[in-house]
């Protein structure tokens, strides 16, 4: 096991009735910037609820965060919020409206051009405090300090973290996710799976504990997800999804491990560029990268289609997982090919070119050039078969 | 799952070396009361550690911390860190020392009867801030708020917690360990896995994560319990025993869960009135606790059986986990019956005419009165077979 720092001071209010809860935890705040996206919160009753429990507050409201939040958007509410006075962020929505909202938070009292804390990954010391009712469980970012950023003009997208944007508290109600439309939750499934896989398909260091814990959230996932999809009123059935998603990205499965994360840095790309949903990209590099760097993984690969997916412990497990893999993906509605997304080579030309051209090196071993990630891409362009 | 809160803002410093990174810690402070237990700390190196990574600040030193602390010990240290001026608290050992320094915490800024904040299960809102070294895995109390404090005068030993007494950091260097008597380090095995019991084997609500994150530390218990007793010098096992330990009590697998904690109310009776180690008594309660409320909990203790002792899926399943749990205590060199430890039907009437007088109903359906710990006894009574 490596050495490692764990730190998470977010609380968690979880189960139906929890939004009530928030005016507790608000009572040293005055005026509240209230952050959400599109508007269905307005649909679905969860913002009367959030207004209910902020009644005494002066409240600035702040719609409109859309997916993959942009800088352009969020610029506008930072600007807003330093004119008043600001003393508390409660982000009401998803990945994307608290992701947005981390930005808000530590670009109100920052002295420079707020872009450079995402382009430079500058660590800001100071945010304004922020909360969270999450609508859309999928990102874990309602119990973590990052973050990922995109901006319009450039076609860019970034992360980045700091233990000062770790929400005071957050809210999951699982009865608010009820309404939410399937391609929502299917996304938030795969997404969950994957932030677990990037953290324990790598190689191994004795992590017990870290990869039984990675190993109960994918079954959990596996268990309830297709369920899930087609009774979106089990309260049991979200509320096992709900924790599922917030476990598997607040840290506590990193610790001591080695982490990938290229899946998602390729992912961004295809996103940044085709506009293509997040989760979609994830299970459609995913499969594709485990088959290119197969030798790199090939030991956690098998432990993981002995322990998860049950297969007979045998040579062939390994790769037998990543068939088991995409197929749940495919079964959840996803196209994981991108072909089936009229993705050509020629399109993704330019995503080689800017990983050439960064020189980064992804993937728990650094070994994922741009030459890799050719490969990659170039087996996701493989009609599924 | 039933509705939660769940907030532990304790920092974990993990791995070999970590020591010397509290400085960093403790840079607002000035006045370090540094707790230890009988001195242990001084042959094997860990004292030393410790001092360097002080240098520059005052230091009141304050050792003999007893297992099970005593209000008698602890109240001087009380008096002690009012007339220095004590601004942090330094816990340098294992759940006694922790524990007892919680106490002493929590005691200095209170301005009523200290023993009261046990006694009466007062919430205290203030304490003086502490950290901790962890010498010795077992009670989880480096990453919890809680503590379990004995009064020799009276024989009682009572639990207390607040939020107010979370440590604001914890070291775990698995090296520290390596020197531990093996006793100690059987109790540890023994302690974690009855506190991951009693938030599991109740009955089921539907927490999968919760669950499998159980089975998941009971699981690396029994993998590496055995073998670390027999390897102490081994990192990667001692590690491993360390962070199960910790996760098995901070709070996490009792997310949502009802939880239990009989076996460990009569056990603390058996601790109070004969001395006993307190993983030994867990060792000789549960087996027969769950022996007479077996129809409670058989649906747990099936999927127990299954899923952590890997037997077949029949209803015979749940009876023998129970046994195999008893032989697992016994192959760790613990007896787990009454005669063993040469305590008689005599002997432990008093303990049933405590629960008597106080009433208690335990359990996690309040179903144990005191004629159900007098059976649970009289099972304990019987030799093993």
């Amino acid at each position: 096991m490596n050495n490692f720092e764990f730190y998470n001071p977010v609380k968690i209010l979880f189960g139906e009735g929890q939004i009530e809860n928030i005016s507790k935890e608000l009572a040293p705040y005055k005026t509240i910037l209230l952050t959400y996206g599109g508007g269905s919160i307005k649909r679905n009753g969860v913002y009367e609820k959030v207004m209910s429990a902020l009644k005494g507050k002066t409240i600035i409201e702040f719609g409109g965060i859309e997916p993959n939040p942009r800088y352009e958007t969020l610029i506008k509410a930072v600007e807003l919020a330093r004119q008043t006075n600001v003393d508390f962020i409660l982000a009401v929505g998803g990945g994307s409206v608290i992701d947005g909202s981390k930005f808000i938070a530590a670009a109100i009292p920052f002295n420079d051009e707020p872009w450079n804390i995402v382009s430079k990954g500058i660590k800001v010391e100071k945010a304004i405090p922020l909360g969270t009712v999450l609508t859309l469980p999928a990102t874990g970012s309602e119990m973590n300090a990052g973050a990922v950023i995109s901006r319009f003009e450039t076609k860019e997208k970034f992360a980045f973290g700091s233990p000062a944007v770790f929400p005071k508290f957050s809210v999951l109600d699982p009865t608010v996710t009820y309404s939410l439309p399937q391609r929502q939750v299917v996304n938030g499934i795969v997404d969950a799976f994957a932030h677990v896989l990037e953290q324990y398909l790598t190689y191994p260091v004795n992590a017990h504990i870290q990869d039984r814990f990675a190993e109960g959230i994918l079954k959990t996932l596996i268990e309830v997800g297709p369920k899930t999809l087609k009774n979106s009123n089990d309260y049991e059935l979200r509320a096992n999804f709900m924790w599922s998603c917030t476990m598997a990205l607040n840290g506590l499965i990193a610790t001591g491990v080695p982490t990938d994360w290229a899946t998602h840095m390729i992912g961004h790309e295809l996103t940044a560029l085709f506009g293509l949903d997040h989760a979609v990209t994830l299970a459609i590099v995913y499969p594709a990268l485990l088959k290119i760097v197969f030798e790199e993984k090939k030991e956690k690969l098998r432990q993981y289609a002995i322990r998860v997916w049950e297969f007979p412990d045998e040579e062939i497990a390994a790769l037998k997982a990543i068939d088991r893999t995409e197929q749940f993906f495919r079964e959840l509605g996803i196209k994981t090919r991108l072909p089936e997304h009229r993705i050509s080579f020629e399109d993704i030309k330019p995503i080689i070119d800017r990983f050439a051209k960064r020189g980064w090196k992804l993937g728990e071993n650094k070994s994922i050039t741009s030459d890799v990630v050719e490969q990659i891409l170039k087996k996701a362009l493989e009609e599924y078969q």
